[in-house]
């Protein structure tokens, strides 16, 4: 996937065939203190994916047995071309936070067996320290290692006694550029691209999540399923690369 | 579509054909303050949605001759079975809250040429008075004829020389019902639905946006495809609707 | 009272004698889901007023054998005739809102036995849909309808025994409008008269509550007595329209 | 008024006279830095009144060459039996707060020629230093001698020409104690009082704002009317200790 | 020490010697409400000291038969020169006002046995009413004659059984004035020297705290042990004071 | 200095000499986006640093001619053994957050000649990625490295003529353990010393700001100057590694 491919060239920004997912790494292990972590590079995207374990679960749920997956998503200031504000210092969240953040909480959820985890949550915090596109499918993507490797951490510490993960998830954007499909847009892509579809698959090639938008004129049906067919492809990438940083078959 | 039809019956919830939008009114100018108002009714799901007009816009398009359209969104804290904090009590906007206003937003924008508007702004307040499932989208649909009427009442105040709408757009939202996909989920249906996706699609057939959540299992490009058709048809009454409210052809 | 009466006429701004009311309409169970609810019209004036039962106390009351009446107050951003900031959005309630909400909740529990409640609350939520001056003496009518009649419900779901209401409790608001008082200002009048004054009054024609403001000039306690003695009248007609609403002898 | 007085003795906790006031004392000049200041006691409550000029006015008043005067209202922690809340470190003021700030700010604008002012502000601060009650009635009457001398600095600076305070201001708590009616509640008598009115008068005998509320069972025409004497009897007291204060006649 | 002295005199703003404190006086029991209470004077700085006991411990110490001392700080508006935002208003404490509060907190825990309190906590409230530089040594030094009467008031009512202060505790700022170190800076003096440093020290010679700032250029080790040997000599006027206040030998 | 030295052994936790650094590295152009960045590593302490350059001033500063150079500071939430919460999610920054960005900016201010800036800004962010102690001290060392890249840059875009920095800043904190003051805690030493001190020194051996805290027992002056010997040693290593991370001789 990574090498070139003989799909018909889109003459994208990036100079990447249509169908190419930009160098992807996974680096499991990348923070000291937590249960599980991961920080995963695409292309010059760069976020930090933390899994933190605590013995409760929120108030609506407790005393059902069961488990609570959530996520929280932040960018440092100057992760990005010219400086954002520090959401901390200007006091709250911006409706674009709480959107990607609820977005990776409902991913995660998606392949978990809350019941497995007993009255226990899992905290997923991704923080972007370098942003070129795609930061909230690559923290879905590199969230599911944190998230597996807390999770085997647990059951070494026997909190849990199998594993709560049903499947894989990650997650890619495509969008079209100048009336082609491109697969994994990077920032100067993604600016520029008439529509923007992020999606959310599992390792048994369900979807989990669709959220596609037309950035200038409405797309078409065909055009959703030509979008859907790069995802596939290029999360099938994902899930390798996933099971190779957890040491998984 | 309101009458039953041949699809075949899935056994909903509210009884209704797979394919049966709920009984919509669209009543315009139910706010007597607002340039452009419309109380939307899908069912039991009420909104109203009022355009307000203002002769400036944000910071960040200041003095590049283009207008800037969006939209806030609100609960009445008993519009619900239980009741809900009030945001305005509890001090911000819940993520919730903020998705659907951002999304309400972009899809109006989505068929407005901003260009044609001059510098001049249109606030969209959809604020749900009884909540029944796919308030989100009812607010688009209403909106959509708030934002025609306070167009129409620019043109007739010589503020703006010519429509800036470009086309209408409507929103639904389907789901799968025990294996089958259905048209317009209420609120029982939607917490039972195994997938629950919402279409805004413009009045010319194309897809404005597309958010589809799987619930439980992972759903299926099929599928998806089947709720896409559902969609289609359950706008095309609505854009119907839309024009009669506003008296167009 | 709605008729025209033998008041010298006072040239106000609505055409109305001195002593007139507005149009006033209260239509009971306005809202879906709420265990009492009404709709006040007052003139353009239109209140929203639910209650909301919930089977607890706020934590200075626990253990006390007694409930709690409270009460929420907001505005939709265009009630008025230039749209007004969202409060939720501002992250905010203002001063005034504060201010009405607290009153609406005090005139309530003036003839509310809260003994008889035993330990619940009821929180009345009034949003106006549409301003036209006196909203907050709407919302005290209105609301008393909405917790009579959740007050009905709880007694027939056998939570309380007997009617916690003593009384009815209704609110008007009085001027001086070039030197002569009149009675129910709208917005127009009530922007212009010299004084402006809120009575909330009880069935048995106590005062529970009195708020006079000298706009320009102070007034005197002749004035105050004149202003007194149209709320009385006033009120009366809102007493007599509270029990029919509320299907009371 | 503070010696003795023939008025039939209530029994009050306080073993006052009916119609008696606490023992008053107005320090003009106490806050080193402000233009105006006034600590005024009333008993034992305890308020440190500034005035603060300012060369500017809200932006809702630039440009229409008239002043401006507003008031802001706090209360040390420990001003109480038990410590409240700093505000501060809650990061909002209470409704009570804004409500009594609104009253302040709107009781001195009464006496306030606005347009005599030119374009500047005054902020007048009223901060609790010892809490016994009667704590918003005591910060008009201290803030109107905190405005007086902040005008005649204005004016010995030749920023304005004329005094712009038209006449004096003044306010007192009455009650209904036992079925008497009492003059100047403290805080033990205001707790257990049936009814509470704040008046606010000026020095010709008008009435700027008559807030009466029933604590216990609503209160008639008569009891206001006796109320409002005593009030009446009370500020003709202060506002003769506001003119000694200020050294006028 | 209040006195002149016969250091070299600085040729300060003040006219003080180098090493001559300001004017100190420390009035024991200046709020009526509070258990223990101090109002102290240096030179045109006052602030207004209280401790309020509470008989619980903060959820972090809950359980552990350890009691707690924090603190809180403020300033009223017109405290200073030109007025300053109301904390309250504005909705936050400034970081000036935490990095305070903190530091009196810590440095009245470092002369206290917590043991010996038992499960109960002290808050500290400062409130300057007048500021002329110093105001956060001030607040230290009458804080703890503030604690010392409300563990003498916990004592005589049988609350604790031996006094937890294990010292005394005081603060004094000191600067570098036109290159020679000098005592306690007034305002005038603060906003000129070229580095301004707080000692907090106890009773018998040890430092608590230390935080010298460079506001011009770098200071050297020498300039340091110089502000310190100040430092020592005012606090030991200061503890004097202190003892005297609380009728101590 | 990071090989052993001939100091007597302290025994500390960490095993190091008691004049010993932790293993130190300083990564120039660690963000890609910044004007200048650095990632410093203190042991296992690692702080992303970068430096904004914005081409205006704050409101105080505006038509003055000079430059203003400000520091914010924020930890990822899971730097930490046990997970923090996010300050953004919680709506305010912490108290000791904004004293550290306080510290951190005015350390930097004190080399900093703003007058040859210009009317330009830059803005620090030491983002704590991972946490064992002395993270506003490496902040301050890295941040200085951070802003020095940014001025280059700066120069050679012939924004600004000379370089504004007039010295070098670093900072080191050191502390009493067992009575042996110490060299450069790390968060095992720093929870157990019984004292902590913070230095923040320049280049040329001047002290710019020295923070001490008795955690336990007060210190003494001899205490106090054997830290700030080790702090100079230390801190002497610091600038020898800014310069080679700098390129400088």
């Amino acid at each position: 996937m990574n090498a070139s491919s003989n799909a018909r060239p889109a003459g994208r920004p990036s100079g990447r065939a249509a169908d190419q997912l930009r160098t992807v790494s996974l680096q499991p292990g990348a923070a000291r203190h937590a249960e599980g972590s991961c920080l995963i590079r695409m292309g010059n995207t760069e976020v930090l994916c933390t899994a933190s374990v605590e013995g409760k679960v929120p108030p609506f749920l407790r005393g059902q047995g069961q488990g609570w997956v959530t996520a929280e998503y932040g960018m440092l200031p100057r992760a990005t071309h010219t400086r954002g504000d520090r959401e901390a210092a200007r006091g709250k969240q911006s409706g674009r936070t709480q959107e990607i953040q609820r977005l990776i909480g409902r991913s995660l959820r998606a392949v978990t067996d809350l019941k497995a985890m007993g009255e226990m949550s899992v905290i997923l915090d991704c923080d972007v320290l370098s942003a070129d596109g795609g930061t909230r499918c690559a923290s879905i993507t590199g969230a599911w290692v944190a998230l597996h490797l807390a999770f085997r951490h647990c059951m070494k510490m026997n909190v849990i006694g199998t594993m709560p993960l049903k499947d894989q998830v990650a997650a890619v954007s495509c969008g079209i550029w100048q009336g082609t499909p491109v697969l994994d847009l990077d920032y100067a892509e993604d600016s520029k691209a008439e529509t923007d579809a992020n999606f959310v698959m599992t390792g048994r090639g369900g979807i989990v999540e669709v959220q596609g938008t037309a950035e200038g004129e409405p797309f078409s049906e065909a055009e959703l399923i030509g979008l859907l067919g790069l995802a596939r492809q290029g999360t099938a990438e994902l899930f390798r690369q996933q099971r190779t940083a957890c040491g998984l078959g």
